[in-house]
């Protein structure tokens, strides 16, 4: 930790906060500069819970050096975390990239979800996503199917072999949510509801996190050390579009650079959603292979059998044909994606 | 809601959704332009469960035109709402401004949150805040004393006679929270926990909900619709600044217009919290006297007997001799707003 | 264009709209909602200088439907511009991506530029950057060689045949610049500098506009067409990065979304750089590679023989090795991408 | 300057950083932590033309200590910079806050520019504005009157003994623009347009530099510092509100903190444009006030005496009587703050 003290700081007031430090169990080096004072603090600042030294007199900045995160950091394990599922499926490290696709929410055509599922699977996706609880902006809108959302769910599952990921959004449906489903998803809304990722941390299935909308990516890999912390090493991180400057043309600003960055700071696995990333069907496409490209462990598509009737998203669900042609362009991509590359990062 | 058509749409994709919005009960008024389209529909947006027609073939974009929350809006309530408590204390409408006063967290220490209590008292303040349930960023910092903090603010509510505002961080403890606190407050990270906010409608107690630190106001506003759809109408809202572009010297952007915004659009109480707001104690002044002056219901400040050795936040806190300066400066402020001006917003 | 009428707009106000715009020779549609009102004024909104109908008294808002810029439209023109140069290189289209590399500011030593442009050259790049005049955040930096810095790059070009691109910064040099560059650039910071616009749009060169900080696609495209209005058809637009939530791990948030969206709205060139986009050396190939599967007509990459020393930007540029390294990579990526798929997002 | 170690950077690698940094003559303080290395370069960076440090090997992050400005900053100049002008008017400091009124655009009706002079002047003004040069997003909108409107603005000081203040666009107009107006102000989107930031630091006249719209304090006061470096030293701030995540209901998001964080950070006036700022009438009055209360060295606001047939920014003018209203109670205010309390914030 770096102590930077305002230009007029008196040596009484150096003097004090080097002691406080001293005494927390910090070493302390002092950077004597021309005009400003910087004491660095070395140690872990994890067992520094109170960094009010920010509050003394004379600090002009508290400065972090280290990141935060440890458990999710590239220092506390150099290997890629890989999830791995009883039926084969893996996600993370050089695996091949996995695809997730399904429709935005289960809705009460169980037919419907039957007729995605296996049109998804031959597509080559291995994961169907759905939503049988839905966080809604407006509390006009269909919240969800709930428990009968995730029995279809899990009818799916039996009829086509795919995984299921489905969001749990308190902590009271955590065990509900973990009895059907392979993976739970954490919404961008929910990224900093600690309560929920400490239930999380304890549910004994991965889980999927997804990037909230205005999160860092410090804050971002936070959120994952809080299910990591409560016993859970199975977090796969999802890029899903932070809040931009132009909301005209596109829902969220994808920000693809964050891939790569997670790669280099983190082990965790960590894949995009394209459909809420951009929130427009013609970008789907473009923005799944740029994804994979730049080392995307994986990509999660909105794709419905019948938009136009859709219960929530229809403008940014592919059609089933949409996404058979989309897999046939981005299938030929992947067997050609030279994944070694991606080592470099570490 | 207004359907904008892409400029080479055709007259069959015209008369799908024009067909679509018929059947679900719209009046249609279509606006033929030189280039484009457009295809006003009319009737209660709320109705229209699935806004799929987004997805349909030809339909560049779908404009909303009457904002889509009801019982928050000036439109369904043109009077002021003004939460009142059993001692007499309002928040809203023409009231004097309410202070709201105290740590960041509760911590072991009940003396010290007594002698706080009883001088921000002093100075002015009606309402006692401190958190016993404590979101942090990191699952390594201090996550708050729970129950004992929850006893220890009814204890200083007891001797003082303020009332107290708390933070309640799951659906799991909303009935413990509201069995000791005056007001339940939702944290910024939880501003969109539609679980937590479904649960406050029915706590029986007013909430004053944080503004998310990307929310937009119209999503802010759906966020206390939440609450007053499921039963509660006593809702305060609380704007802590937004993320913006500088980090640096501030620790959010403190929105200031939002608050007459709100009032224009809303019979809502809007108070402000400068100290996180801005994460600087030498800002906390300043921005409390903007807020007060632009219409603010009133403000929260964090104040700690001992900064420097603050569980949390200590760097944007207040001592009890600052707060009492900055409070003498604003209650000559207070006594000299003509509030009637405010007025004249609706 | 759309007038918003607030929900208590009287019948006196709603008339004073119409016959003002009636007045400016729009037709005049009205959409009578339950709460609202809503005006269409159709007609050429370009014709309209006085936006001012806002003003009036129970105007809510007044929406655009129609782009605004016109020239740069896919409206106005279907077929992808695509610049062409007399050696053969082209720009835009179907045509095979750019590669425009070399150092972020040309230096004192002529012969590193030339080593620099040789190696580029070698690895597939078309056209050699360097910036003669360098816009520098502060006054105290290297501001650049000026003319002699144009006079090195001429001497690069005619000993490699490669073009040239450079930046202008401001009217008084548009000439000279265009009497060395093949492409004349328009920095970030100056997007909005129309007074250099309209010279550039008499410059009689193809020009490069590079997309401001904080620039809207729609503000980035009427940039464009202050040129193209000008007099000068051959625009190419740049996509550098816009200003993000998180500076900590990035220097911008690189918005490749914006490449499939403009090629919906615009007929220009876009190409990508990653360089400025991500400030990260790291970060540059996946970024390359994500932005041409999007679909960009071109890179723009800082190569320098000797980072370590380089006069600006040295953390952002590749060695000449580990851009012979990353074109291999890149090389074997363009010769697989579909450009047929392109042409749908038309 | 700090600069921050990968945490497995070799000994080497950290040897060469320090070699490279005391060849260019800065003092090494090494500061060697459990996991990173971290070297305090101590030193004038200003003297460290190539950055380029953050390109060696091993080296994760270089972080300023020092701010980068150095004639606008409070350490090299403790007392605040008051501009001064021959006809009495001061602006900074502690001195009375000056208010700026005028139309956003100079029109070609003379009347109706001297009807707002004598206006404004009569409610409490002392600074007309009004742009002869109007950048202008499209190229479709009014340009301005450019020369004749600098005619009429010298026209209305003389007979009202205002002062001017009016926009200049580009390096070949700083000439004519000085010979007509008191006060050269450069727009938001110029704020880093160096070479007329350079040549307004020759032109002998007071500066008003508004604040670009994603631009952070420190850049802003970098470009204060360019304008300086070249000789000027009277330089006006305006903050003008930032690019927000929430363009819906407010053209900007008015950054009112940024006004005591400035004079913290720096001695040089500041004023506020909330006109510009919310882009909304009946917002421009909270906004006025708040600004004036969190220590603004005056305003700037829109007034019209037709705002509905306003050649520009209607919407957000006010008109004559609305000011008048507006003045009557800032004019109230103005006389109650304790400006001594400003003082604080050195």
């Amino acid at each position: 930790m770096i102590i930077v003290m305002e230009p007029r700081a008196t040596q009484e007031q150096i003097d004090k906060v080097v002691k406080a430090m001293e005494n927390k169990g910090f070493r302390i080096n002092i950077n004597q500069g021309d005009v400003m004072t910087v004491i660095a603090a070395i140690g872990d600042r994890r067992m520094f819970q109170p960094a009010s030294v920010a509050s003394f007199d004379g600090v002009r900045e508290v400065k972090l050096i280290q990141e935060p995160f440890k458990l999710a950091s590239r220092e506390s394990q150099n290997e890629d975390t890989v999830v791995e599922f009883e039926n084969g499926v893996k996600i993370g490290g050089l695996e091949k990239p996995v695809i997730m696709a399904g429709p935005c929410s289960v809705e009460e055509n169980l037919e419907g979800l039957l007729e995605i599922a296996h049109s998804v699977k031959a597509a080559g996706a291995t994961i169907l996503r759905g939503g049988a609880f839905k966080p809604r902006t407006s509390p006009y809108e269909f919240q969800g199917l709930e428990e009968l959302g995730l029995k279809y769910l899990a009818q799916a599952r039996k009829e086509t072999g795919l995984l299921v990921v489905t969001e749990v959004m308190d902590t009271n449906t955590v065990d509900l949510v973990a009895s059907y489903a392979d993976i739970l998803q954490v919404g961008a809304r929910n990224m900093q509801n600690f309560k929920l990722l400490k239930a999380l941390g304890e549910c004994g299935k991965p889980v999927m996190l997804k990037r909230g909308a205005a999160a860092t990516i410090r804050e971002f890999l936070l959120a994952a050390e809080h299910i990591m912390y409560n016993g859970n090493p199975n977090v796969i991180l999802c890029e899903r579009g932070i809040k931009g400057i132009d909301s005209h043309y596109s829902r969220n600003t994808l920000d693809l650079a964050s891939i790569p960055i997670i790669k280099k700071y983190s082990h965790l696995p960590i894949i995009v959603d394209p459909s809420h990333g951009t929130g427009r069907r013609y970008l789907i496409e473009p923005m799944s292979k740029a994804s994979l490209v730049c080392g995307a462990h994986g990509i999660m598509v909105e794709v419905h059998n019948d938009p136009d009737n859709a219960m929530c998203d229809g403008a940014q669900s592919l059609t089933l044909s949409m996404f058979d042609e989309m897999m046939a362009n981005i299938n030929q991509l992947i067997g050609r994606i030279d994944y070694d590359n991606n080592k470099a990062l570490k």
